[in-house]
């Protein structure tokens, strides 16, 4: 019996493996979350059986001890089974969960890593995580651990030269922005990015100090990342923007 | 004009996203460097220019200088370029200097994300970046700073309770290990993968205490990555390891 793990990646259903893509086209059971993106589910056999499970703003949905049951149960019924995640499984995906069940019934597992949103979000939008002489680390943060805590990390994150990513945190910003002031860092530049990769992307970037009624009166809301460091205020030099530089001015495209 | 910026991924070339392959699809030019896979070429059309840069290993190469007079050069004569880096173009692969000179130049630019060999290495190695319940972030660092230090971010990291990954820090292991062993943490799980992803895997799991002693034996060389924190000592539950426990031992298949 075998368990396949497959990061979907942060949206865009292009941003999937070739990997990713060749084990859905052999699944014969496929558990998907509804943070994948469901147009991946084409890639399936027309008789493969596709199960949404994953909770996701409210809907009806299976807590993480029923998922795990049902891997159990359709590895049983089908001699393998596919756990299609969004992003990657092993970045705040529980994809380590799932395989320690599994292997506790003898399933055996193969992970297959997904575009992980923490850093493809923000460079969608524009922003490195890294930037020769800007950053040269980066701190990954949950903003909602086990206990719905802010993480303890992020004061000692503010410390550093990290360049700092917080998932699932854009209900904590005061929290956040608080931290940050409180070590005099009221100049550093936050970006928040909501619905990355997406069209419906929506970008606000400014100051820790001025950062909370930015984001309110753009309405910015969850799921969203917060980008804190120097590379949030390099300018964003994609597609779109570039684009818009050159059509703005012609001196850009001058030697 | 235009530049396209790759991420090839971390080495197996199924960990390129279908948006990466159709760009190689279309392209006329590709920039390439030896950390990208050197099947993926294959994607490329008949007649599309293939060339080779970046160093590795000592070998002829082209300094990052020389690369960005490439990109501009071959912008100008094609209309477009694409470049393909190994990992992320983003996670310290010097993509953001090589859109910034295009755009300079008046090229636009579109970032495809890759897979980062910083968090696919350790999860193909059967570790998780993060764990519920044993690990709420992970912190990227490199270990060859643009002044060629170990980044000072390293001390603040043995601080926290983030799982720590340093990449390209193999010749600073010695460093590293004094660091977290004057703050007492000799007892910290620490693991060291060399040719992650690829079939000439190996990996190296000890202590703080004994990883050098551990890492001579085992003869690890760069390129490796480095992955400090409880989760390196998570037992590796992927494919193959499961395999092993279950031709062992009957009773784990046994519910």
């Amino acid at each position: 019996m075998k368990l396949t793990l497959i990061g979907a990646g942060p949206g865009d259903p292009d941003l999937i493996t070739l990997k990713g893509i060749k084990a859905l086209q052999k699944a014969r059971v496929v558990l998907y979350d509804s943070l994948a993106h469901p147009s991946l589910l084409d890639y399936c056999p027309e008789d493969c059986v596709k199960i949404l499970v994953g909770k996701r703003f409210g809907k009806t949905s299976c807590g993480q001890d029923e998922i795990n049951d049902l891997i159990v149960e359709k590895a049983r019924q089908y001699g393998e089974v596919v756990r299609l995640k969004g992003g990657d499984s092993f970045i705040f995906g529980r994809g380590y969960e799932e395989i320690l069940f599994a292997a506790e019934h003898g399933i055996e597992s193969e992970v297959i890593p997904g575009i992980s949103s923490s850093y493809a979000v923000p460079a969608l939008a524009g922003i490195p995580l890294t930037s020769r002489g800007v950053s040269e680390s980066f701190w990954v943060i949950t903003g909602t651990t086990k206990q719905h805590e802010l993480s303890k990390d992020v004061r000692l994150a503010a410390q550093s030269t990290a360049t700092v990513v917080i998932l699932m945190g854009l209900h904590k910003l005061q929290e956040i922005v608080a931290i940050y002031s409180e070590l005099g860092k009221t100049d550093e530049s936050i970006s928040i990015i909501q619905n990355g990769t997406l069209e419906e992307q929506k970008v606000v970037t400014g100051k820790i100090g001025n950062i909370v009624p930015l984001s309110q009166v753009s309405e910015m809301a969850s799921p969203a990342i917060i980008v804190i460091g120097k590379v949030a205020a390099l300018p964003d030099l994609s597609y779109d923007k570039v684009r818009g530089m050159m059509q703005n001015s012609q001196s850009v495209t001058a030697d």
